[in-house]
């Protein structure tokens, strides 16, 4: 169980964090938390999303976004995308790297996406192919990895196929998230071996929610696995619709603080980072969700 | 690296919690607060301390509580006393079982007790044999076991050193703080790794805060390395005195969601527990500090 040398942080506030919170921060000010992240020394910063602003009225300006952001060389900005049209845009506001998402969970799909699973990976056929001509690296996720809101228990062999299914359609990474943060170290672990059975552990992801309080201790588990990619939220960035008032994303300064901890690099300036975090928490009207960047501040303070 | 089938969580909330609080919920709620913990399957709960009221005011109504809540039959209620005379009126208020404390580090426990380790293990010689007379349990503590606020780093070697001496002198059980929750699993594990090498890991307890949000996953460190008694508070009562607005000690009913979801038995009701992390926090004037308590009012509402 050797842990790995290094991680990356898939610092993913802008995109996942800011779609589930209340408080719009406004375009210039998702601009402005872009570049602050990308001082920070995070090489992956997913941007937004091009998906229907009908859908998801958070990330209806997608290309505003794209556009005002300067790119730091060595710093990736992947973009959502839900299907070729969404690719389409995206390309056309100049995105160099996309994801697409879909669930281990049948019901779930439905309810998010409108499709079953299988026309879901037919819908990214499409992108995969242009993403090839293109050069663009395409992320998959794969979400309700360890439990659906719907359905409950989801078969580790579903997640194993549906991840199994977007590598081979040419994804170079896979994140396998816990969309609902039910799951605990044990699960984790033994849903990441099932995975990295079949997938190359290099092209697999962690990504855990903190609903239940569990995120920290399950990267740690899959750290253990060999995973060495962590999704993950600066400020704990998000929130869960299926409990009311209930955390989000785990925090990018929390896990940053443990990986320095067990001498993994990462490459991030960490207190920059959780400066980042508590400008943020202010722009959404809250204390910052990232324990490190509150204990640092009241440190400073004491 | 098994992890253990059981585990006793040793309940603290009403002592190590309310003391760094900053409401007094009163003596009438503290007696409320140890019946309701009492009612939940926890076995072992610290009802108050036999300290100055002078130096812990919050605690100067030990002699009431004692007196005040419902015995449940096979549920231990140990009290803190610094020495013999905290002993003593311990004693004669009805306690049963105690616990004396002390630092790994010199200048937090000179801090803390006005008193060198050497000195604080010697005031704690006549508790022991008076106890060892009586029949009576004592519990002994260890803070600071992976940093402190004065001196910053703790040698490894004097956590060993003070853990081996209460060990020696009678403690049947050694509970390892992280007072100030700056530690992260490799330093826990490593930690609990070395004390274990000189004392039964039997004997050993965890106690971690989450100051940085680290607690959790220390706690599964420890556990692969085969502890099975865990400190935590319900409602994550309690607060740093180090580091203002941080958070306190590991919420209980985090803990007990990792470990049934580890399938590690705790014999511990998890929706009552969360209930009455709830009821404590709307004492406290504030949200609770358990995510889990969170989560499963928030899934209620939803």
């Amino acid at each position: 169980m050797a842990l790995p040398a290094s991680v990356r942080i898939v610092e993913v506030g802008p995109r996942d964090g800011l779609q589930n919170e209340k408080v719009d921060i406004g375009t210039a000010a998702k601009i402005e938390l872009i570049d602050r992240l990308s001082r920070t020394g995070l090489r992956t910063i997913e941007a937004t999303a091009f998906v229907s602003p009908k859908w998801v009225p958070q990330m209806a300006d997608a290309e505003q976004v794209l556009a005002g952001i300067t790119r730091v060389p060595g710093v990736s900005y992947p973009v959502l995308v839900p299907n070729e049209q969404g690719y389409l845009r995206a390309r056309a506001a100049g995105a160099t790297e996309v994801a697409v998402f879909t669930a281990a969970s049948e019901a779930f799909n439905r309810k998010n996406t409108n499709a079953s699973i299988a026309e879901s990976l037919e819908r990214f056929a499409p992108v995969l192919e242009r993403a090839r001509a293109d050069g663009v690296k395409v992320r998959g996720y794969v979400s309700t990895v360890l439990g659906c809101p719907y359905q409950g228990e989801v078969p580790l062999a579903e997640v194993v196929r549906v991840a199994r299914a977007l590598h081979a359609m040419g994804c170079y990474e896979i994140s396998l998230g816990d969309t609902i943060g039910v799951g605990t170290p044990g699960k984790a672990r033994a849903m990441l071996r099932a995975v990295a059975a079949e997938v190359p552990i290099e092209a697999l992801a962690v990504h855990f929610h903190d609903t239940y309080g569990q995120a920290l201790a399950n990267v740690l588990a899959c750290l253990e696995e060999g995973v060495s990619v962590v999704d993950s939220a600066v400020s704990g960035a998000g929130g869960c619709p299926y409990a009311k008032g209930a955390s989000g994303n785990v925090a990018s300064e929390d896990v940053v603080y443990m990986l320095h901890g067990l001498g993994i690099a990462t490459g991030i300036d960490l207190p920059l980072l959780a400066e980042t975090g508590r400008w943020l928490a202010g722009l959404l009207g809250r204390e910052t969700g990232s324990k490190v960047g509150r204990a640092l501040q009241g440190a400073a303070a004491s």
